[in-house]
């Protein structure tokens, strides 16, 4: 799809500097750019790449020169080229309306400008809002209520009573509303408590591929507004998840937890029952926080268990350091030894 | 649902103090308990705020004084609640017969009272026992037996040959009998090893979400009666697993791993392949129990290389205080090297 | 199926003493051997148990000494037992053609020889190579490529325009090419970056279920020729996957990582992103790589942050002894003392 470079630039509203009536053809990385494409850079090194590569033009900040290429310079490249990409993002393409092969449940409501993919199954009592997408082989269970433009890619299963708000993106193979995973020991056996609660995901979440949010056991399990969760992430049963949080894949998180807004937990880490994380903290990759802990806000922690960065990395220091601190308590035991020898060959009773 | 309080308390056999005539319309967590709503307490804090709150009644310890509101007494609150919840709890409603969308494969043997749903397919020489839900979507492959009131919920997949027992509830999106991980290395390539084993899982079995559990390479994975896995576990080809379980999320296990009964996994735990852990063990959220490891049973283990709870405490406080160790360690060696001055100030043959 | 043993011993190039007129019946691991059966032994300890067990036969080692059960001698046992266990397997047992429930979307292109099999959706444009088995319920995105002699299990999904070369394995739950997890912070909101590159995956690559790989931003993610995937991994965005790899079960790289050829990753690991790790690298279980970190190819690491073997035994060693080494800290700091003491005594002015 070619734009002129000047059309380019009145949609970012960046300064163009350089040929006005280029066209460019597409996107590209830096390292695979073609002559039409245009790329972007954050800083002086990879401005430096960007003009040794194919590339027609060039997004960059404000404060970087010109070199050879056209540019367009802004405040915030990175922002501006994925502003692109969603115009030059090819569309997905799923016609409206219901597939032949779709099987809808009694009293479902499902909205005009709906799109019901073949073999989706949309259970009794499900409510589907304006301009969603239900994918090929999607279940949504029975009185589940999804909002409006939501995106449940092909695979994903929603239990019945969940609830969804609008423009929610589930990836394929999200499962939303499995029951919690709670029992209680009686006679050596694991007894089930039922798990009779839902989930209530925000709008504006998107969920990344495989992963699971369960049911809380009574009440409700919650993904506050703007969340974005990547794939193979667990939500256990009744977290109070908070707006504008990011979950890097493979992270996971006990049950009633409540975690405040803006936070982010980065890949593989793991978050233990009843523990309160407030807003604006960042938990390091692998990091394990105990059950019942409070982690106070604006702060980075890391570590298993997990602790404030700061004393973390001494922490750390000092382990790394471990094998020559082992040694030098043997140098200083020797030191000690030579010295005792010749104190005792002094005559204390002068 | 309305019910009178006294007849919950026959239900539970549980202890009235209170208003007999009480109707009680459903249950609640304290938090969000209403007027009607029972709730429960295992402790006086607890207690406290249930009679803080605006649920009409309490389910209490026997020795714990009543307050104000109607209690019922009982010696495990908690359990007593959960029995309450199997009765409030809305009935998962699935319609016996075979949906007119499920694909039967042939010589299938479906038992009366079955109930398979939209799209699901059941391939040939598979056996569904009597009372059993097969979800939407759920494939069951050619040969495999499922036993007696189980529930596939949407979108399981139960591979070719393998086998459940009575009462096991499987998960959206749990995957049964994949092939296990084995290849051996050949001129630098990896080539794969035939997994022709099946896996076979007892009564009683729960395993949540998004789950995998492999089949053996030769013989059998097994899972025993009464363990419950959580989402997201990874259980490997030869994995010999023992009764009444508990595998939390995202923990996992590798092959030819024997673990005894009533062993206890949390969150993220690994355990290398050729273990052996002996009953009645836990196994400490993100601990690493390496290849080829005895753990011995009843005991509490954590940390990677994980170690008994006891020794690894010692060793995170002696960690915990390591910088501290640092410092202490510089001062030694600057008062010992005091200590050589004034040494060599004194002549040493007298 | 029954053969006798000199018909095995052809088979397998194997040098054949005892009786060329044995049946065998199966295979069978040691433990659970009966008569008719095959077992392998690698090693004299082996071979005592396969000697006492009920087998009719066994494979070894060339240099172990024939017992009383008929052998076959051969270089390598293991792999010997693998080809055969390709014999014996029962084979999967998909009828070519596309079953009348599949939905098969404009222009997609099948060749013949495939197996497309129940409630399979192919969708518009998507091509599928010769002798391919696309299973039950499997999505094939639009434009999607999936090369000759591909097996896609029940339930994989493969978004629109990803590309599978031949004899891909991709077990039940695999989903390839979801969006990468990329957003940009804007107002204190994530906005979400289009993700509208690809996933190129290279020949003879198996992956185990619910294994999860992202799309690129832009171009490619892309899994090397003969690599091996377990369950439940994830690859993210842009990584660059070598040849002949493996990943175990649970572990996961982050975006725009590169690792080399030959290298296996160990269960539950994590890779930062912007990573490298060259050729013939072991990454332990659980260890954890830090973002845009270079591990140097040929050897082992472990640990978080991972590092070479050889330093971490000595790490973990002198951890191990941490609690002896702040005893012996708070000896030596007694001792020092008690010389103190001593010196005062000494008048210095000597």
């Amino acid at each position: 799809m070619e734009k002129s470079i000047a059309e380019i630039a009145g949609l970012l509203q960046a300064e163009l500097e350089g040929d006005p009536n280029l066209t460019i053809s597409g996107l590209a990385e830096i390292d695979t750019a073609q002559s039409g494409h245009i790329v972007f850079a954050e800083n002086e090194a990879w401005f430096a790449r960007a003009e040794a590569s194919e590339a027609s033009a060039i997004i960059i900040p404000r404060d970087i020169k010109r070199g050879k290429k056209t540019v367009l310079k802004i405040d915030k490249p990175k922002m501006a080229f994925g502003m692109l990409m969603h115009i030059y993002a090819p569309p997905l393409n799923f016609s409206k309306g219901i597939h032949p092969t779709a099987v809808i449940g009694t009293n479902a409501v499902l909205d005009d400008n709906v799109s019901i993919q073949p073999y989706a199954v949309v259970d009794n009592g499900a409510v589907i809002g304006k301009g969603t997408v239900i994918g090929a082989h999607c279940y949504v269970g029975q009185n589940a209520v999804i909002g409006e433009k939501c995106i449940l890619h092909a695979h994903s299963v929603v239990y019945a009573r969940m609830r969804l708000g609008n423009k929610v993106i589930l990836h394929s193979g999200v499962i939303v509303g499995p029951d919690g995973f709670g029992y209680v020991e009686h006679n050596k056996k694991r007894v089930k408590v039922p798990q009779i609660g839902i989930v209530v995901i925000g709008d504006d979440v998107e969920i990344g591929s495989n992963t699971t949010i369960d049911r809380a056991t009574l009440g409700e399990t919650r993904i506050g507004a703007g969340t974005k969760i990547d794939n193979l992430v667990q939500i256990a049963h009744n977290d109070l998840i908070g707006e504008n949080c990011i979950f890097c894949a493979q992270s996971g998180v006990s049950g009633s937890t409540k975690v405040g807004n803006n936070v982010i937990v980065a890949g593989q880490a793991g978050l233990g029952d009843h523990v309160t994380i407030e807003d604006n903290v960042v938990v390091g990759a692998q990091a394990g926080i105990p059950s019942n802990k409070l982690i106070r806000g604006n702060q980075m922690v890391f570590g298993a268990p997990a602790r404030n960065a700061d004393d973390m990395k001494k922490q750390m220091g000092a382990q790394l350091r471990l094998p020559k601190l082992v040694e030098k308590v043997k140098q200083l035991e020797e030191q000690i030894q030579r010295m005792e020898t010749l104190l005792e060959k002094i005559p204390s009773d002068r």
